[in-house]
């Protein structure tokens, strides 16, 4: 049980976001700019990041919601992903990638364990902008873990709820309000 | 030097905001919505929690930034700051301030700390809303950190020029652009 009163069968940030609509406001605008807006990252490449990220801090709701988003939109059975959490070094994606995500893994633990040789990641291509970006995701899938969980929400165990929210989130971004979860 | 290229005289995050200010909005609004709209927490408790939080992940800038907004809301010479980030349960604030800098602490480390028994904060009167802001104020700083100090940004040694931002987002709070800081 959650350790503030949420609405029933609104899971993780989505109850807390029903209980104070004040702080939901900035939290989904983050969200929409960081993942959704134009980028020369891919939506489904942001989306990796924050899975990454979450699941690292062990965030069930949000490593399986992300984790459904982006399968959606890299449009494969979450082979991308599974590689990516499995050894990052021999995972299905580019060097380029591979890089940011080593600084999004190095933000996860502290920002200052991002130097100067992790920023080398521009080697593979980065820009300015898609390491800044990089950073500012990892942090805040940072913030967005601990919120989720240091108020107790619940993530339900059944996998197609996940994929339900990822087929919206993928469509529709991060502005919307979220679809009713038939929950058990 | 910092990771990416921000203008100079812009330390910490100033310098991030000016680079990317797509990302800038909503990490304000965020930020006026946690820190300084209306709320039964004060803007010096509230500061206090973040600068709590800024100190236990080593963010330098935003600890010694918001440590000093704090002052200024607070009124006094930095005593109060001081005797949270020494000895906590000796430290000059009340039992409720007490549980929430508890739970502050615990989120800090990971949601995952927070526990039933640390929201017995409301033993000491703390509401549900007080208890939800306290949690995303110090989720929110586990992101700010991690966004300053993994980009590498240069944080001054000089107190007086956090005294002068201090006293600036006091009186004006986070969505008014950032005075030009004297920098030697």
């Amino acid at each position: 049980m959650a350790h503030i009163p949420v609405p029933e069968n609104m899971p993780g940030i989505r109850g807390l976001m029903a209980f104070r609509p004040e702080t939901a406001h900035p939290l989904n605008l983050l969200a929409e700019q960081l993942l959704q807006a134009p980028s020369t990252l891919s939506k489904g490449e942001r989306e990796l990041i924050a899975t990454y990220v979450s699941r690292r801090n062990h965030c069930k709701y949000c490593a399986s919601t992300h984790g459904a988003i982006a399968k959606h939109l890299l449009g494969d059975a979450g082979t991308t992903i599974e590689s990516v959490l499995g050894n990052l070094q021999d995972a299905a994606v580019s060097d380029k990638m591979k890089a940011l995500l080593t600084i999004a893994g190095q933000v996860q633990i502290s920002g200052k364990e991002v130097t100067t040789e992790s920023v080398a990641a521009r080697k593979h291509g980065s820009t300015d902008i898609e390491i800044h970006d990089t950073v500012l995701i990892a942090a805040a899938f940072c913030m967005f873990n601990r919120y989720v969980d240091g108020l107790g929400t619940y993530a339900p165990d059944d996998q197609n709820i996940y994929d339900m929210i990822g087929k919206q989130r993928a469509q529709t971004g991060y502005l919307t309000p979220p679809m009713p979860i038939p929950l058990s």
